[in-house]
């Protein structure tokens, strides 16, 4: 989520070819505008160039620090604040390293692996730290190969805390950051933009302020880009540090790091660690609300806000960087006051964009996985290439298997007890299943007072567009329709409806409704003749879970059912019907039915049979309405379907 | 102008996959069909695989036999009238090879360059005929590997007269026609579709009959697609032939070669050459007629339209093979009163495709050559790849120069007498030159009375759809705004509409609107003040000869102005605003006032020296309204443009 750059402008973006000055009047200047937002930009861009692009436009930004989880439960909320937290828009993330946490590893609370995931399935821009002390060059040179691998473009380069009091320094060995910079920049060369950390009141362990100012010139002037500072509690602290950092020829971004005071203990703690004084005005604040926790947080928020807003106007401070603690709370409510907090309903596509370098050109995908992204980008994450423009350019997509459904960031949020009171403790029958549906879609209680608030194919409450369509989904669910995915028919509305709209401003988004759902073979049946009447208009894809599938499409064409015309751009294309893909998800869809429900119920208990059943029998089934300038006639199909069948 | 299949359903278009059966009530037979024309299928079939399709669909269809012409001028008309045959569908053309001609060399009026410019430039599916005899290996490996080099895709495999009447078999030579097939298939595998000729009266030369319709079933079984007859006279001799040809094991399609007779002595020369006999009653018809060219035609098209009908009837033949003699009347009017003749107003794309093999995925072009297609094809024709669905996938397009205004398939059908007719003997000043504009729009006779049909930028009259903006298009080409090409905007009109449609039926076309006119820098200054208050919706390219541009394009982005939503299908946008191109294009554009314009008057001449100020020191415009739903802006602009200039 990085769309707040939509209003922002680059200075370069008027085009002038063969070298001639412009004529008339007008000077070169008054033509140079962007008319397109370089909604874009940030998906080609590389950290510090976003960073470049932000400050000469005069854009203010934030960025959020984190650090990886301890189970992984937690790792699966974090994964969630990672969605909600990049909504706000900012700039990058990053996540920590901790030496005796395995951060290298395949776990799913390393720090490796959650920043694989912010970047891979949350789509953030991610920063992630390393330290170096106490490893082998091959250690080092083997994490370094497996976060590019991974898609990791930033890194932390840090010292790490030594092991032990009796540090010494080892003889060709990584004593500082500037070893790791210097490292990263001869093995990688240029791939990796490279952070380093700065004191504002000099390192610890530093000789003096002045030496510590010295170290910092030295990694920056070994390759890296930009500077994230320690925490410190007055403004006047950084706007030193940063006027003698440029005194002495550091020229590179300085991020100011801010830590919210959240609370009496994670204070001490933090300052123990960091080897900092709380100033005494802070501490004659504290010491006496010590125990009352939203105190301290309203004047920790207080204090921040007060403090960046310093840092802001003295203009030398483009962006904050804030260590959230893994806590979003306080720092939400300090960027929400400093008004840099950007929930942009506008989406540059319909779908969250992926931040891995090999995806960035990527803007199609089929409608199927639209409630389960993650799921997409696990399954294609193999693909060399995406589809760009079009998606019959991906002429025979082969998606990887889903058999991890235990995979953290494909889990379901909610406990096993919650998903069985909303999903009923015991089954009775075909119709109970019908009732949670029906309960899903209208919001309303189910039999037992439990709202349906995720389905299997849908961890998240109903969309807002979804709910343009919400009298007509529960009319069909209770009768057996069990619809798992839709969309309603959009001729032309402006790309900045706040519910449908996507991509730059002043251009026009289109859809074509767009139906599916499991249905018995009954239903089936009778919606097939039905069909017959809508030949010309309607396209059908129709499967069970053995593969008979059943289709009018001509030549196994995709099907664009979401598209947007934006001025000076081609036209864009985001979601299509394909009939290839679809007997993929077909897989993914029938799994889910025992994966995430039957599973929860006792083996040959009804519950579960009840769900086997449906699983074995039922079809699934895609409707398409290609007339969108007319009235959604999917709507109608259903009915008829419905009187054939009295 | 293949486009009559629009309306044929190939039974192998329905979809299913994973072997399973359809279920329920439906066999899979009641879910075969095609709800969208097989509109593309054209562009990738070979044309044996086509003449199947239209067997299969039960669709008659009709091909056309050109020789090629003596003069350069000749050259011109022919492919002209190649446009315009092309209009009615032929299923394919062919054109002959006369060893005395030099037919494979690079003339203008060889055989192997008439059949190029009809594969390439009129997008006509073209065999090429080749004799063998009294040739070299070498030069038939050479003219067959031109021939592929130039996208030729069929041959009609010939022997050829042999030179002087002492010809004898040479050893190991090519003597006879199944030689030329069987070299063909051994040297170049499946790649060429093979036709011979079959003579329903056996060849005149044979032994017998049946020694000749076992040479035919030789030629055939060496590697023969399918077979073109020589003329008959009458339906029983062909019905007769094919039965024989049948009864002896040849199944490839057999199509009678129709022979319309359009005057005395052509059917005379005809008739020496073939050796055939003129049966007696229709010499009775002829001989009391033949200084009577008219109604010896009306009598020519009568029998061949009775002949037609009973093959056709006789459920025998699907297609029908006309002997043109490069004329058009008679051959048209036959094709006509059979009901074959289908000039569909439904295009696949708003241009003419090309029927070059490595052209077949091309679906967007820059509108620029909008009115010079064939000059566009010319300067992309070295392209190994060309855009698919996206312009912006062919990211550097380096385009041929146009350095070769002489090349008969991009020169002016009219002489230059003609043209200083339409453009003026002698122009006495810029406004002359705006008269001659605004007659080209209006349709108007020129103060000398003369009718301007044609311009250096447009060698045909108004496109229909430009005349839905003529009333505009006057006002401002009389004020000194030189409009060279513009379409008005659409939103959602049917791709069935009869002026602006385009495509599969039961789809919906757009357009931005665009206008592209040449004006002095005094508009131009004033244009660009105005153009301030549209900067959000209006996007522009202003350049002058010497390559000044001035934009407000983003990013050099292509900027999508047609593009239709079909049924079933992706996005189809196949007109962009390309500012890469553009600067390609007007180097084109500005050469045309001089090569086509100015080169017409003595040099030094007050004429040439108005047309040549025009071309050092006016501005080629374009621009684009974006907002495609609202009435087209671009008037407004001009008109306060002028007000601005008042």
């Amino acid at each position: 989520m990085v769309n707040e750059t939509q209003h922002t402008c680059s200075a370069s973006s008027s085009s002038k070819s063969d070298g001639g000055s412009s004529s008339g009047s007008e000077s070169s200047k008054d033509n140079s505008r962007c008319s397109t937002p370089v909604l874009d930009a940030d998906r080609h861009e590389r950290l510090r160039e976003k960073m470049r692009r932000r400050q000469e436009a005069g854009d203010k930004w934030f960025s959020l620090e984190f650090f990886p989880p301890r189970t992984a439960n937690a790792a699966v909320n974090l994964i969630s604040r990672f969605d909600r937290m990049g909504a706000g828009g900012p700039l990058f993330i990053d996540v920590t390293w901790h030496p005796a946490g395995d951060p290298g590893s395949d776990k799913e609370t390393s720090s490796m692996i959650i920043a694989n995931t912010a970047v891979n399935y949350c789509g953030l821009e991610t920063i992630l730290h390393m330290t170096c002390c106490n490893q082998t060059k091959d250690d080092i040179t083997g994490h370094l190969q497996k976060a590019k691998r991974l898609g990791l473009k930033n890194i932390m380069a840090l010292r790490g805390d030594p092991a032990g009091e009796e540090w010494e320094e080892e003889v060709d060995g990584f004593n500082y950051a500037v070893d790791l910079v210097k490292h990263i920049r001869n093995e990688f060369d240029d791939y990796f933009d490279i952070c380093v950390a700065g004191y504002p009141k000099g390192h610890p362990e530093a000789e003096s302020y002045e030496a510590d100012l010295r170290h910092l010139k030295e990694k920056v002037f070994a390759g890296a880009d930009f500077i994230i500072t320690q925490l410190f509690f007055r403004p006047e602290t950084f706007l030193k540090f940063m006027k003698d950092c440029q005194a002495i020829g550091i020229t590179c971004p300085i991020i100011p790091g801010i830590f919210p005071i959240q609370g009496y203990h994670s204070l001490r703690q933090l300052v123990k660690l960091s080897k900092l004084e709380v100033p005494q005005e802070i501490k004659d604040v504290i010491e006496p609300i010590k125990d009352n926790d939203a105190a301290i947080r309203n004047y920790g928020v207080e204090l921040a806000v007060s403090m960046c807003r310093e840092l802001l106007d003295s203009g030398m401070v483009h962006g904050l960087h804030f260590y959230t603690l893994n806590r979003e709370v306080a720092t939400t409510e300090v960027l929400k006051r400093l008004g840099i907090w950007k929930e942009d309903p506008r989406r540059p596509l319909p779908w969250a964009v992926s931040a891995h370098p090999k995806r960035r050109v990527e803007d199609v995908r089929p409608i199927f996985w639209a409630s389960r992204p993650k799921s997409y980008i696990y399954r294609t994450q193999e693909w060399d290439d995406f589809p760009n423009g079009r998606w019959g350019n991906s002429s025979s997509p082969a998606f990887g298997e889903l058999k991890d459904y235990y995979l953290f960031y494909l889990k379901s949020k909610s406990p096993r007890e919650e998903l069985l009171k909303m999903w009923g403790e015991e089954l009775t029958g075909e119709e109970s299943v019908f009732e949670v549906f029906t309960c899903y879609i209208t919001g309303e209680p189910n039999k037992n007072g439990y709202k349906v608030t995720c389905m299997p194919w849908n961890d998240d409450p109903l969309a807002t567009e979804t709910n343009l369509l919400k009298d007509q989904l529960e009319k069909v669910n209770r009768r057996g329709i069990l619809t798992i995915n839709s969309q309603p028919n959009i001729n032309g509305k402006p790309s900045t409806d706040p519910i449908v709209g996507w991509g730059p401003s002043g251009g026009y988004v289109f859809q074509k409704a767009y139906l599916e759902f499991f249905a018995s073979s009954e239903i089936v049946t009778a919606l097939l003749k039905v069909l017959k009447k809508y030949e010309l208009r309607v396209n059908y894809h129709i499967v069970n879970v053995q593969g008979q599938n059943i289709t009018n499409a001509p030549d196994l064409q995709p099907n664009a059912v979401t598209w947007g015309i934006f001025p000076g751009r081609e036209i864009i294309q985001p979601t299509v019907v394909d009939p290839v893909s679809f007997l993929y998800w077909k897989d993914e869809a029938f799994a889910l039915w025992i994966e995430q429900w039957a599973k929860l119920y006792e083996e040959e208990s009804p519950s579960r049979m009840i769900i086997q059943y449906i699983h074995d029998n039922y079809y699934l089934v895609n409707l398409v309405d290609n007339d969108f300038p007319l009235e959604n006639c999917l709507w109608q199909v259903v009915d008829d379907t419905f009187e054939l069948l009295n």
